[in-house]
């Protein structure tokens, strides 16, 4: 029997080799879209699914590529040309909310905010926000260690997860971490396995820590800077001031016209958007209009034009000069959105990296950026090209001689090229520069220990 | 040449044989001592010392044990017959501070409180807090992911360390991690080695995520209950309103008897602590006081006679309860220090299965706990024997009978063997109990990666 009659007998209907399906497996939010067609797509709904295919697939030497929401930045689990995708994004029950333990056991499909929504009945949440939280699932934050817009404050994703179970390459059902905060029993698989983008095992489980909801209101404070360094100073004081801001934002000029122009006046919430560099902070907790006022004053000391709101209405319009961002740049073509990280006290420099990258190739960057972890997102943003074939690459050379560009100047500043999104395929080849070549090769020995013959998610993470 | 020379010609004075030296390196705070004696204690200064003691053990096949302050709880550092004891405690100096970033860079050798006095003069403090902080050194704080009275509101050592350092078991450099708060480019090596006890190599640099101090005064709240069942109840009861301590302390009765006779009457801090069990909360921020005042409300509800203090010297008499508990069982022989952890909310079931365990074999087993989250520390006291032979063993079989069931019954709780201490040599035994064969069979192949011959800590963590 071939593999794909294999995974028919054994699993019937959930088999899916419907064209459509197929080819939508193929791409991500990042716009990537993998070579040729994969088999098949399994739509797991059980740990035994997932067992099945990964035994078939060990058996058959076939790689598998795991796959929950498609919501993915860095392409990391599209299916390609030979390939078994593995969605497990019908495996989304929420198994046990334990308010006295502060923790929650969900299925990997679970989407983040589903899961925050029953959470928010008994006065819980869970930290981990990633932009694409509405429509991302918790198993997929976890594969990607994602961040998100709260990170300086709350943690990344690694920090909220206490336990995971995982089906290893040969079907074999493995347990890691425990129910307790603290454990130190043996090496931290779960931490190793959380950011593992789907190369060392496939998550079917996870124990997550979760978190009474901070008292009071969230206060919100935005001001327009003439430039961005202003604006990065700015958020800089407001941390060496020991505030602690849940969400600090920062728009650079190039962008804000974008968005600006996007809102129209009426959606600028009474500030001159003009070609400003934008930074918005959100407080929260007990003292969180306290905390507001002094970032205020830190602002205005800045030479910001500063609004401050403790209604929830006048806070969302605020929030939405952020939020519009990327429906904005969208309108201008296919948007190819960067995540380099630096420390923060080297977040201006990268900004003017980032601007002297843009005036010698000719590439528009406007930049948004997470300031209070220094998490920029540069978006190339990709016009429609008539003349462009199907065979053609979608991202065009000189942006991508920008990209090695803007991620060399990272590395040089002391900083990551991915933040949040992960490697994926998209940034493999830079993978080796940031790691060195003992890390890289001691990784790529890690990940046989767990995959052997190679079939989880290859291509991601390291190129084959 | 033999190992031992080999280390002195290239290494010269730093390689130590003196008998009393080698001797002290035997041991560690858990009062375990390994068998036979070590061929030398060579106590490095720089990552180039490293590298040769790792290069020259890896060419004669020749076990090294990293040592920091032996302030160890699980045997885990230990020199035993025929190993290099590699003491990096003079490794001790602070590198960097970057307030602007929050974090510190350090070598592995650095005393916990002396990185948090440097600390101090910036406003910032390094959040690890484990009891021995004063001793501890940094280094030894992320082999062992120590844990300590703050875990619940501030984490564990492994949420605050960056990036690592770490010589290789062939004296290669691995650096892992990043500068920044976010990062996720490959595995996260950095967590991996945080606790794996020096069984993957040898940490000579680490980057360290610093926090400003909070703002306010610290208040203390205690309070006296008729048993450990009712204080387990108003532990849990103040997790419950959502209230947030920095520290949250429980002592049993047994223990706290001990300690009362201990302090005497003058040293109770004015309150009857008689035969109950004593609960301790101090809480911090901006909303402290606010915040103890509704810990006390709570603490009264379940009958506990409460004292609350926000200046800091009657704070201090109270916290000295806690504080003055290993002094006072000290008194009364050799104390075994267990650190069991379960799910807050068995913590009450976990105190019965204690008290159960302590009827049945006859062992008094005084326990006190981190009870925000959920780590006891049950203390066998093994009172001086003038009948033991140099040979027999330290621990009487009863008393590892005892340790035995206690260790059974915190797994079917759904807790850890160990929250805080390490595995060492002293858990070695339980260790698959806990992690499952398939579990246990990873790690063990994750270790031969980093360590192909097994020089790095054999007997630690894994039995030999």
């Amino acid at each position: 029997m071939t593999v794909l009659e294999r995974l028919q007998a054994e699993l019937g209907a959930i088999v899916s080799v419907d064209a459509a399906e197929l080819d939508a497996s193929r791409t991500d939010k990042s716009g990537w879209t993998a070579d040729g067609t994969p088999l098949a797509v399994v739509r797991a709904v059980t740990v035994e699914h997932v067992q099945a295919v990964l035994r078939i697939a060990t058996e058959h030497r076939v790689p598998v590529i795991t796959r929950g929401a498609g919501t993915g930045l860095a392409g990391g689990a599209c299916g390609s040309a030979g390939t078994i995708v593995l969605n497990v994004a019908g495996m989304n029950r929420i198994l046990e909310i334990r308010p006295e333990d502060e923790l929650a056991v969900v299925e990997p499909g679970v989407i983040n905010q589903h899961l925050n929504d029953a959470l928010a009945e008994h006065g819980l949440w869970f930290a981990p926000d990633p932009a694409s939280k509405a429509i991302s699932t918790v198993g997929g934050n976890i594969a990607t260690n994602a961040g998100g817009l709260l990170c300086a404050k709350y943690g990344v994703t690694r920090d909220a997860v206490l336990a995971l179970t995982v089906v290893l390459a040969d079907g074999t059902l493995l347990r890691t971490g425990h129910r307790t905060v603290k454990g130190v029993t043996g090496y931290d698989l779960t931490a190793l396995l959380t950011g593992s983008e789907g190369t060392l095992g496939v998550i079917v489980e996870a124990t997550v820590r979760v978190r009474a909801i901070p008292l009071g209101t969230v206060v919100t404070v935005a001001a327009v800077f003439p430039d961005v360094t202003v604006a990065a100073g700015a958020s800089a004081a407001i941390t060496a001031a020991r505030l602690r801001p849940a969400v600090m934002e920062l728009i650079d000029p190039v962008a804000l016209g974008i968005v600006a122009r996007y809102l129209g006046p009426n959606g600028s919430a009474g500030l001159d958007l003009g070609d400003g560099a934008f930074l918005l902070v959100q407080t929260d907790g007990p003292d969180a209009l306290g905390e507001a006022e002094q970032v205020a004053d830190v602002m205005r000391a800045h030479g910001g034009d500063v609004r401050l709101s403790t209604d929830q209405e006048s806070g969302e319009r605020l929030l939405a000069i952020r939020r519009m961002m990327h429906p904005a740049l969208e309108q201008h073509g296919t948007v190819l959105i960067e995540d380099v990280s630096v420390p923060r006290s080297r977040m201006k420099e990268m900004f003017e990296e980032i601007a002297r990258i843009s005036a010698r190739t000719g590439v528009a960057i406007p930049v948004i950026a997470h300031a209070g972890d220094g998490n920029l997102h540069p978006n190339f943003v990709i016009p429609p090209d008539p003349h462009r074939r199907a065979e053609d690459p979608l991202v065009p050379d000189n942006v991508w001689a920008a990209a090695d560009e803007m991620f060399r100047a990272a590395l040089a500043l002391g900083g990551t090229l991915t933040g949040e999104h992960g490697v994926g395929v998209l940034k493999r080849r830079w993978l080796a520069d940031e790691l060195g070549d003992t890390s890289f090769d001691l990784q790529r020995r890690l990940k046989a220990v767990f995959d052997p013959l190679g079939i989880l998610n290859p291509g991601t993470m390291f190129e084959q």
